[in-house]
């Protein structure tokens, strides 16, 4: 058996046809997209068409979308200046966000004396709607910050009705879109978001570009100051090769997305049956098998296994050949547990090891078999 | 004649081992570096392989260097958290610095209310070490920010002596050596900086990626907050495919640093000799023509031309296929002039177009050649 890959929310394989295009701009597009003449020109005309098939995607403007090294420097850049320069004094989001934006939310809290407000969340992981309201009274100049897709447990926001409850209230709202931005459609006219954050690598694209979307006349200021790239936004040359990357992967996401979302899903719920089968005692952590409110990329399961033997999982998994994490990337290899569970799981179910498996359209049923084959002898002896 | 490409400090082509070190890298190592499986691994080592042969060439340890995701970030990285974390209330600069340090430094003065000393510069662009001298006075927490190789007209810093002076009265001292890093030895034992910024770009490699180096037990905190990558100064999934080709850009850079900078500096006398015999009325800005304390890399020059013909020249250099720079590349598309030649020049000189030249390895004697006759042309009739 090849190795099987099931961390899909980690990160992605690229598609061939994203390292084609990254490959031979790399070959032919050197100049300086600030250069005025026609090699800078060149590269500019490339970054800016990027930017109008992102934006076409989301039904927004162009000059809205903001080319990032990532996720992270996207939600830093929109949490940060937010604060600093919009005068934002309280932020209201939940204890099961990435850290990109719960580090930064700590940071800001500190350095501004911010009031911090955690929207409560139910034992399935969703948001409760009515104490977000509740946090939302008052006049303080307000951020909302909720992801549209957990990268743990999957759990869906519904962004419109977050979104539209911010905007009654006034507030701002910004989401981390990384989990969700080239799996699902999005139609930012009809959600009121203001700002929104997508990595390229999550949807088979390369790692190191993201961009923030940053709703018009919005007066945000740069996180990284120098040149006057990126409408001034973000200072830096621009990885013209990355960006390019980025648009074709959002491409051939879009493009393809009905087939493959429906390919994803059924291989989803192909594991949800076979390890109910295999493995009776398993638990669902979020609210992963409920096809509406979570996405169709991946679960995450708590095994019957005896605290013991449970330190051992990922490692025996990973000499079997495969990859699949539990909570996410950044914790993976560290030793501390997911902040995500803990806000769900009870203290029992902590105890028991938690994987997340997540899936692409290079995954395919048979490694399925093999993994919930590999789970169940492993639990039982 | 194919186009000629006179605008290496703005941004080089890529070598051609580079794009397939790139290349390859997109292929086979998709793993996030953060996940603890052998697909993570494997990327993981990619990157600390890097880290160690970038450390090597600059003699400092590998845990000293940090990838960014350019110049620009990494500049800002330092400076901030300079001021942040380690509670400097001075910084003193020079007015020819880069934008990535002059408006970040701008920015800091604003919002923290330092004290902002801008070492004097002579008519060739050197800075006045006894001015130095005397703003290091006192008893304020101080960084020096002082460029290696300055982006418009070349000059070099005699580093070493800048470093050593401040160290003598206790001040931090943090270079901007995006232009120096991939042209020139350095070693970091002998120098005293406690930081140092590259950019990958510059030197053959890919755009979008940087370093910066910063010294051990220097307890500066991450501009990027987020998961715990590059050992918690710098969050977000790592670049990996860009991370491996700033190596490869470096490790050619070094392997064929001496005949290669043979070669470049051959091109660079051998345009000021045809320049001076074809428009004897050149004249050269800053210190360029000087073999010692000027990059062997560029040539600025200020050209006899009348005030109402000088708007027209850039643009006519690129009808005939020449891509070359007034200023940074930051200011080319633009209207502004330069920060720089406005410290330096006359008021007279000032009216005349100043245009830089600079070279790499994929230019020749020829391009030379047809750009002087070019120029000539342009300014006789
Ligand atoms: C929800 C979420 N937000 C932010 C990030 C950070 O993105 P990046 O690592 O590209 O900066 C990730 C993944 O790493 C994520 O899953
Ligand atoms: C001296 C100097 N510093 C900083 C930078 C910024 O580097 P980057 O654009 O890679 O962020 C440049 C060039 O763009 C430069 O020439």
């Amino acid at each position: 058996m090849k190795p099987v890959y099931f961390d899909n929310a980690a990160t992605t394989p690229m598609r061939d046809e994203v390292v084609n295009a990254i490959t031979e701009v790399m070959k032919n597009n050197f100049g300086n997209p600030s250069s005025s003449h026609s090699f800078g020109r060149s590269s500019k005309s490339l970054i800016e068409q990027s930017r109008k098939t992102i934006a076409g995607y989301l039904n927004v403007s162009a000059g809205e979308i903001i080319f990032t090294s990532g996720g992270t420097e996207a939600d830093n850049l929109i949490l940060k200046s937010a604060v600093k320069d919009l005068k934002v004094t309280k932020i209201i989001t939940s204890k099961i966000e990435h850290h990109a934006v719960l580090h930064t939310v700590e940071a800001l809290q500190k350095d501004f004396n911010i009031t911090v407000n955690y929207v409560n969340i139910d034992k399935k992981g969703h948001i409760d709607f009515s104490h977000l309201e509740s946090l939302l009274q008052g006049s303080e100049k307000t951020l909302v910050s909720l992801m549209h897709v957990n990268n743990e447990i999957g759990n869906i926001l519904d962004l419109e009705r977050a979104a539209t409850l911010a905007k009654t209230y006034n507030a701002l709202f910004h989401t981390d879109a990384v989990q969700s931005v080239g799996h699902y459609k999005m139609d930012l006219q009809d959600i009121p978001v203001d700002f929104l954050v997508a990595a390229a690598h999550k949807f088979h694209g390369p790692k190191g570009v993201g961009f923030a979307f940053i709703r018009k006349n919005s007066s945000l200021k740069p996180l990284v100051l120098g040149g006057e790239q990126e409408r001034g936004l973000r200072a830096g040359t621009e990885s013209i090769h990355n960006i390019v990357g980025l648009e074709k992967a959002l491409k051939l996401a879009f493009n393809n997305l009905t087939s493959e979302m429906l390919y994803v899903k059924e291989l989803k719920q192909y594991f949800i049956n076979k390890i109910k089968t295999e493995i009776p005692d398993v638990k669902f952590n979020g609210d992963c098998v409920n096809d509406e409110k979570s996405t169709y990329t991946l679960v995450n399961v708590c095994l019957p296994v005896l605290p013991e033997k449970a330190s051992m999982m990922l490692f025996q998994l990973d000499l079997k050949g495969i990859a699949c994490s539990k909570g996410s990337a950044c914790q993976s290899g560290s030793s501390k547990s997911s902040h995500v569970l803990a806000e769900i799981l009870s203290e029992e179910d902590l105890q028991k090891p938690s994987i997340r498996f997540s899936f692409s359209i290079y995954n395919t049923k048979e490694e399925i078999d093999y993994v919930v084959d590999v789970l169940k002898t492993f639990i039982e002896h």
